[in-house]
């Protein structure tokens, strides 16, 4: 069981017993954040990011980490993010694997890895833990929350529950419930590590760790990350040298299948498979229509938060656009004044990742209409 | 390894040697097929149906064999392709496992099966092994070609490689070429087989089979095959009985899962992976730009058929819409009177398996108007 925590991470002990909402507690465990800027003295210029499935707290370069983070060219001097106006805290989820505490994490009861001994986790635990470090640090509401992807469902859930903790909400790409063809998604990956036999039922070690079901699982999500239009103009049907194909008539052969092989290869070692598991069925549950009477909508409108930006790519497949109109609508619903930006981004569920020059411009831009605190 | 013939099939033997595209040839091959309906006496109301992947030549129930065929709807007196007016002729794709030949049925020379040693198959050799059933059954001219997904691919190699093989052309949910999204699609399909230890580099027998692979790979396929949409208001996050669900974290809880389940336990044990195999490669080579100077609408500008129908459903993600209008504005380009129908079905790419009240009107509108031969 590996852990995998950037340098210059700062951790927040999370109370203990730190109870999760679909039973059990932890005892012991810790939230791995990195800060950026400087906290003003009323505390009221305080931004937290909650993050996808798999990053870490590392979402940019600063004195104590200078390797670039996930979300570098949004976050820092003059970004769109600005770290001279905000204070930029970033957690990494309760149930991963990079420096939080999660399955990959000792069990404190027995010193060992809880591997599937750990809780069920919920989107719920995650983003409850991610509120205990925003009052540690002394914040009494965040100017704004921002989350992407999973973070999405994060923030939707810290807002739900945490009512007041942030004034301002930035939800990009995600989504206020699993719907069933994200659940096939995840399901399959979950089966592809569940079925390699080195999974063991979770009781994997660096000899002996599932690789291929962790790569057909990160192929599987690359896929559904990106879009077909995308890979239309970057890979078109081009080939690889015969070199690298060999006489395997099954082997790689054209340029797509090379990137999948590569994306697989850099994340299989460095995500635990155990988390993925976890954070994977977290998504699943995650369904706010729990809280609205069966409807994702009024769950929604039980929000209390000024003002909101939802954004999506009309090419994402895997949180369909669709359901970032619907956190527009089901904010506005609730209160708040929300705008709704549809990208025309090729780049899928991962545009915000990539298409900087879309994504920069509408979040700088709702950020420098926020009221000066 | 095992062959899955319908009762009631017919067989042509294929011309011996029968060479293939990409080198080698095959001796004493066969094309199993079917038919419906009565050869008129000028041999001029002849329909060849083309299949996608996994079908067998069993497309309608007829009086050899009375089970339901695959697209029974479609297909009988008085359905849209109606058998009192058409002879109807169902081809078994070369390199399949049902009744034709392919990876699994015994290579001559070693009365074992192929399984690795068959020659590479290409959509063309699919075809100019259908070619030969139509001559053989005294077929100067179709009528009508019909083919769906692979068949969309199959029925432009026909009609480009033997030219007046047809006087028109209905293509369904087909393209001019694999682009990389399905192309990933299906190398990650052909990953899980073969990285399950029991595919043994294609030597697996019925005791030692690659069971999970084949689930797999069958769940990616029905993932792709549909769409997010149809998932939404059909299993929307609805769950399975919790005794289904069993103490397993990990196992089956929503419906889509289940439904996963059910689509890949009908399919693992009824198709062979070595075929399954062949057949997706041979899809991912398809690439009618080869004929075309490096551009697909120029090598379909050189097919020559006088009326042609293309048909896609908007929410295909494996053979998305924009590639069956590329098929129309090609044949267009090359001279036929075309039209192209993009479907608001919610199914995917498997909607002409589903949507018959949209695709059956459409083809009996496209038959009728064909000119008595």
């Amino acid at each position: 069981m590996t852990e995998f925590i950037p340098e210059g991470s700062r951790f927040h002990a999370l109370s203990s017993p730190f109870p999760m909402k679909r039973g059990g507690q932890l005892h012991g465990a810790r939230i791995a954040y990195e800060t950026w800027g400087t906290l003003a003295a009323d505390a009221g210029n305080a931004i937290l990011i909650v993050t996808g499935l798999s990053p870490d707290a590392h979402a940019a370069s600063h004195a104590g980490n200078p390797a670039p983070g996930w979300w570098e060219p949004m976050l820092g001097p003059g970004k769109p993010i600005d770290t001279e106006r905000w204070f930029v805290v970033c957690v990494n989820s309760l149930g991963s694997c990079k420096g939080s505490t999660g399955p990959a994490s000792p069990d404190p009861a027995s010193g060992q890895p809880y591997r599937l001994s750990f809780p069920e986790l919920s989107v719920e635990d995650i983003a409850n833990a991610a509120a205990e470090v925003v009052r540690a640090l002394g914040i009494g509401q965040l100017a704004c929350l921002i989350g992407n992807s999973m973070g999405g469902m994060t923030a939707l859930a810290l807002l739900l529950h945490h009512p007041g903790i942030a004034r301002a909400h930035i939800n990009i790409s995600g989504s206020a419930q699993a719907l069933p063809f994200s659940i096939a998604i995840r399901s399959l990956q979950r089966e592809a590590i569940r079925l390699d036999p080195a999974w063991n039922d979770g009781t994997y070690d660096e000899a002996h760790y599932p690789e291929s079901g962790m790569r057909m699982a990160r192929k599987l999500g690359v896929i559904t990350y990106r879009s077909a239009l995308e890979w239309d103009g970057r890979f078109g049907r081009v080939r690889l040298d015969s070199e690298q194909n060999g006489d395997d008539p099954f082997g790689l052969e054209f340029q797509v299948e090379s990137y999948l092989e590569g994306h697989a290869r850099r994340f299989v070692r460095n995500f635990d498979p155990n988390c993925y598991l976890y954070l994977g069925r977290a998504m699943d549950w995650f369904d706010l229509a729990e809280y609205g009477g069966g409807e994702a909508i009024a769950g929604l409108a039980k929000i209390r938060v000024q003002r909101a930006l939802a954004i999506g790519a009309n090419t994402d497949i895997l949180f369909p656009v669709e359901q970032q109109q619907q956190i527009a609508d089901g904010l506005r619903a609730g209160g708040a004044q929300t705008q709704f930006i549809g990208m025309d981004s090729p780049q899928g569920h991962d545009a915000f990742l990539v298409d900087y020059d879309r994504y920069g411009p509408a979040v700088r831009g709702f950020l420098d209409t926020l009221p000066p605190h």
